[in-house]
């Protein structure tokens, strides 16, 4: 037919083969458990939002990104993130909510930026927040890495680390060292270019003279100092006595300094592993949102890959909305990106991806048979699918096979009579004949195996 | 200060309270559970797609309803089904799907009809379909109403009825009774009101001159018979042998009585309970989509509230998209629509409601040995919170209580000194000095009791 639409999904939205989307669904539901097992609430907010809330605070480069349009006489935005929701739903519940309100939301969100490998205009976002009402204690601020190490060691990645800095800290050195106040979003910008560009560049582009007024740190001497500090690759004590030695002349700085030591002490108290986190001052998240403690997760092999996981303490969720003050704490994992970068470097479990744990062939015209041992099956906790068809019994174990399905159970009648199954092990080949609930029990001892064995991610 | 802009939510998307939440995201899971354990691959399509994909099909009640806007040169559409999408990405990745192809997906869908209660813009679709490649046995139309009442009893709801029919049988007897092929979709959609409007005033319409021509069913003795059939109350053996009287008039008719007989006998093999189904004739579907086997699901004690999930038979999934034959069977719960209904109604059971199985209240000024039991919780599958802000102790048990969080812990010097915790019920008001072990076990064996005494509708 020459009428025929040429099926076809749009570009930088993700559509995963169906083996993909079950890995990507276990994932999902890996991080809702570690989430729901701190106490976290889920949250659902609605995809389209009136273009005023979402766009309260947006600027200049958000706006061009967005997906707005209007219908009738409203006018509509597609959500770009799960805060600016967050900010709406606290500010219009916040005679409801009970703080501190812990929540978490997996959702998709939407950026209309040119499509290019790797980047998605469509992609989930896994959040966690904590908002607290006038207040929220600084361990808050530690219970956040220890539950990220909690997801990444759940989905079975081990080789990672959380770089940790407040924001405080370095707002209060750009203080001790002079830099103007509507200099530090500028020189924070470039100091977080040190991992792609080296200290020299950035020194470079600190101390340059800009077009019309003097450079961010007029003083080279001022620049090595700053760099020498934030640089600075010691360990994590090394770094707070060298940052020691600037207290008691900036306020802000002590205060930041006080922050990071709590939060390095509760990581400890966590039980985190020393080698899963570290104090990193040029770790600064672009965002001017955040007030004090940062995060930034990258994977060891991979930094390359930049942070799959970011956040930080914010001092005002919803001052565009409220009067309210709202400190809050979260964390927001790019699970899209994420599970590309997984698939991509191959280290998915393929093991896992086969959508039942077991499929019956009938062998005879009659189902009732297969039905009645499905339903037993299942009722013993397993997955089953009957496979219907009239095809050929090759063409039925190849259904099977190129699913992954690591079991199938013939029906003849001879088992009928018998009131037995005929179980075939998919990986060995090895076929037995059984009762359904010893084939239950042998299938269900296999899943266990598996499931002790591997992660989703290998 | 007056330049807060006011929080609000777009009118028609649903966005629940946080215990509310909690019971919505069981629901969703109880039903992918279902899903998944019948051989159903997850799917996740975009939200978005090219406007002349989604709507190859539309006509003009479902362009006025649409969200459909450009960014840039593309003319972009928000689904407004989770059917279209899954015609797509058959026919996009027909070459790499294994067939029959049997997917779930449940996602939000997008509809911009005039707002009104219990009417939603956005909302959930939970749908399940199965596809095959050229053909698809009958005994599939019999699964999936087995597959509905497992998910309606997984979820507590025992008073439901579904109700089936087909669509050939419908045209068939149009054939028999001389009612012209393009007067078949008008007199449907007449039929479908009985219902509503009652036998008598179906029958005034189905005979009514029309403005430009001849009545749909010209003869009112014919309307009768027709009506007599459709309508007959009967058991569904004596409406099967009603149809039977009609038998070789009709081949249409001839095929759609076998085919109803099939599903009726293969339900009966699938254990589904007689009091679970029945034989409607009256159930034609408004859409022109149906070729086969259609369902309604009705919850007995609400027939106002219309049909919470249907679906049925069709012979091409997707004609626009590729010449590659597709038929399927499928099935679609409307679950935001569900989940509001059983909310107005009290059927929610909000003892499921807490975001947490415990609260840890430390009574000192370090959180060591709260994380450490906190973890030691978690280990044993248990999800745990501890309450980290410096508030009084009345506020913190307040906090447990408008939670309604079933256990809480004190851990004070005294506990820690004897390693043991204090376990409070927060239902009876009982408290108990116990190792950190034991206060799990507590714990899990209530939570136990709880699973076991109702499902998330009760």
């Amino acid at each position: 037919m020459s009428n025929l639409i040429k099926p076809r999904t749009l570009s930088g939205f993700m559509e995963l083969s169906p083996k993909d989307q079950v890995l990507f669904e276990e994932i999902r539901r890996t991080l809702e458990k570690v989430y729901q097992s701190y106490g976290f609430f889920p949250l659902d907010t609605p995809v389209l939002e009136h273009s005023e809330i979402l766009l309260a605070k947006a600027g200049g480069e958000t706006e061009k990104q967005i997906y707005r349009f209007s219908k009738g006489d409203t006018d509509l935005t597609m959500r770009f993130d799960l805060t600016v929701p967050l900010a709406k739903y606290v500010a219009l519940n916040q005679n409801d909510l009970v703080f501190p309100f812990k929540r978490y939301q997996i959702g998709k969100v939407y950026r209309g930026e040119r499509a290019q490998k790797g980047r998605f205009r469509e992609f989930y976002q896994a959040d966690i927040d904590i908002i607290g009402d006038g207040s929220l204690n600084i361990v808050n601020d530690a219970e956040i890495p220890s539950i990220i190490v909690d997801v990444m060691q759940s989905l079975g990645i081990e080789d990672f680390t959380i770089r940790i800095n407040n924001r405080k800290v370095l707002n209060g050195l750009f203080g001790v060292f002079g830099i103007a106040n509507d200099h530090a979003a500028d020189v924070l910008r470039i100091i977080d270019k040190v991992d792609k560009i080296g200290v020299d560049n950035v020194k470079k582009e600190l101390t340059a003279p800009a077009e019309d007024g003097p450079a961010l740190v007029p003083e080279e001497s001022v620049a090595e100092k700053l760099l020498e500090v934030l640089t600075n690759k010691g360990t994590d004590e090394e770094i707070l006595a060298l940052l020691g030695q600037y207290r008691g002349q900036n306020e802000t700085l002590d205060t930041g300094i006080d922050e990071l030591q709590q939060v390095l002490y509760y990581l400890a108290g966590f039980g985190v592993s020393k080698d899963k986190y570290r104090l990193d001052l040029t770790i600064a998240r672009g965002l001017d949102y955040y007030t004090g403690t940062v995060y930034e997760t990258t994977v060891t092999k991979h930094p390359e890959i930049g942070s799959v996981c970011s956040g930080g303490r914010y001092d005002n969720l919803a001052g565009y909305y409220t009067s309210k003050h709202l400190p809050g704490v979260g964390i927001s994992i790019g699970l899209t990106r994420l599970f590309y970068i997984l698939n991509a470097q191959n280290y998915l479990n393929r093991a896992k991806s086969a959508p039942v744990d077991v499929l019956i062939i009938p062998m005879t015209d009659d189902y009732s048979e297969a039905v009645r041992v499905s339903t037993q099956l299942r009722n013993a906790g397993l997955s089953a699918q009957i496979y219907f068809e009239k095809k050929k019994f090759k063409q039925r174990i190849a259904y099977a096979d190129k699913l992954g399905i690591p079991y199938c159970i013939f029906l003849g009648d001879d088992e009928i009579a018998q009131h037995k199954v005929a179980l075939k092990d998919m990986a060995s080949g090895q076929q037995e004949t059984l009762t359904a609930d010893e084939a239950a029990a042998r299938i269900l001892e296999h899943k266990a195996g598996a499931a002790a064995e591997k992660c989703v991610v290998m």
